[in-house]
């Protein structure tokens, strides 16, 4: 028996794509293997790389003059990638949101000046800091944020204001749960296994003219985003089921009306949450309403022996994953694109069941 | 209805290996949930990643001084990482044996001297040099060499002779297909996809002294061993799903016999096809005799058209992927541990009844 699970990542995926991908595993469309088995030369698989990155262009309206990469390494090794491929004049800008953001951040020092503009560390990050006018220096080669922060439930409801520079995101936890303007940033960027697919593919989205020859001597062939994208991501062996599986994921967004309708369905689900927790005498919210996520829902009951008892009962009632991050503490509940509405409702029946028991 | 999939890698998987992943993948042991699904860091993900490291531990017999790492980013990222970690002296000595050693030796020119001490380039690398006594400089890092060609058909027989530097091989394309003994090499490396498992994964087994704080200014985090050496191969999301059917390989691996017998497997699928090979008078194999592979057995019948004709009706007879690469040409058989004895037996009688056809 499936249970519902809250995890921040990896994460749920939707049953029907688990179940194809079971289906098809020893034998694929009449190739007689599995897609672990082919060739990522073969036509066949050629076939696959290809569709998924159209139905991704379609899902997010991705312009011509834009390259999709599926890369390995996930957000960490992005941290290293953007600077090395970015850095014409050494300097960056960065809005400190949380924990990415930072480490990002101090990734980016080792090639080069990398300045935080901005930031919630102040407030254990629990909010969104103003990026409507930021001092961004005229010579920094970009500025960057993470959309959504998995670990702190905060998300940038507005895009910074970048003033001219060239915007990079981070979204690896709201991939594809909304639709988004791809014309207004530079690179987006996310790890899959959140909202898309299983852990091990990274997808970057890349404006051309970012794409330099050579930026930092020394950059290693595999961390040139030019090594990839002149190659279509098969320079080498790319992870080629996770990105079977993320094509599976996409036909099962448009299926279901692309981010449009996606959003409707996360808003929905997040608003069951959040009144919940704005009614409730027990359950707090840790984070300033106007920032939060429709993706990650962070609460607790205010003291850590409840929390743990929460956490605990919740897991024997086929609610799982709940347990909040270290530096948060308390619950966190992960309500990404796959996360079905009979999750949350059932998440907050039990909740209300435990307030009634602990009042 | 399964093929007899010759695909170089991606390649063969054994079929209950893909039967098990089908039968778990909505639900994993009871957990209710995907292994793709499981949190990187739960307990139940945990005993998968730490249960897969103890069976290849067993099956290779590695030392307590070594480390294991699962890694992203292929053999491609290994290019750059092993030079980036180890030229303390920025000078190494490199065995070219054909276009991925040549490729890593390139790599290795970001970051130093790398040198070639042995080439078997003037023969379009159809045998493996002489390398019990080569001139390796005194103060080279290492010496690298490529444990089995794939797109050459050839096998380093014998260790080369290291005289005392660190030895480093490339086996991706031999990778648990017989025993080794690991305490002679620094570090043994290889990209999963040919005998262990699905592409995205690439496993280094590393001595222990060999892992530096920090060698070479500007290597990404992600590109240090020492990140990943101290996390237990999670410092990041690992690629989860890949690994577990890496371990799943590794508990077939150990209930037929392990290395020796899985050898002695090998020895005798690629006996039945070198000995048709040397009475054909149709097919000749490329490679000199004693430096032939287990694992790739390359082929022609010296004509392009009797060649490509033979790849076409082959293909048509459920036998796939026979094509050679495009710089040898004629056809090439990946006969990986995945590959039954069944698969072999009927290719060399495609072969025979294909030789009276055309004689």
């Amino acid at each position: 028996m499936r249970v519902f699970n809250f995890s921040a990542g990896p994460a749920v995926l939707p049953e029907e794509v688990l179940s194809a991908c079971a289906e098809e595993m020893l034998d694929y469309h009449g190739s007689g293997m599995s897609v672990m088995e082919m060739s990522h030369r073969s036509k066949v698989y050629d076939d696959i790389i290809k569709e998924a990155e159209a139905d991704l262009r379609s899902l997010l309206n991705i312009p011509e003059n834009y390259k999709v990469l599926f890369l390995q390494g996930g957000a960490s090794q992005q941290f290293a990638m953007i600077p090395m491929n970015l850095m014409k004049n050494k300097k960056a800008a960065y809005i400190i949101t949380g924990e990415w953001s930072k480490k990002a951040c101090q990734e980016a020092q080792i090639f080069g000046e990398a300045i935080s503009v901005a930031s919630s560390a102040d407030q254990n990050f629990s909010y969104i800091p103003d990026c409507s006018d930021l001092d961004i220096p005229a010579d920094a080669d970009y500025l960057y944020f993470c959309d959504n922060n998995t670990i702190y439930g905060t998300k940038h409801k507005k895009l910074p204001n970048a003033k001219g520079h060239v915007l990079v995101a981070d979204v690896s936890s709201s991939f594809l749960s909304e639709p988004l303007d791809v014309t207004k940033y530079g690179i987006i960027y996310g790890g899959v296994q959140k909202n898309v697919g299983p852990a091990g593919v990274v997808i970057v989205i890349i404006r051309e003219d970012l794409i330099p020859e050579e930026r930092l001597p020394g950059t290693p062939t595999m961390l040139k985003f030019k090594t990839h994208a002149n190659a279509g991501s098969v320079y080498n062996t790319p992870p080629a089921y996770g990105i079977y599986v993320c094509g599976k994921v996409f036909k099962w967004l448009l299926k279901n009306g692309g981010l449009v309708a996606m959003k409707e369905h996360n808003e929905k689900k997040a608003a069951i949450l959040y009144d919940f927790l704005d009614e409730s005498k027990l359950f707090k919210g840790t984070v300033r309403k106007e920032d939060r996520s429709l993706m990650n829902v962070c609460f607790n009951t205010g003291t850590k022996e409840l929390d743990d008892e929460f956490v605990k009962e919740s897991k024997a009632a086929g609610l799982d994953n709940l347990k909040g991050y270290r530096t948060v503490g308390g619950m966190r509940a992960s309500i990404y694109n796959a996360m079905p509405l009979a999750g949350v409702e059932k998440l907050v029946e039990f909740m209300r069941a435990f307030e009634e028991k602990h009042q």
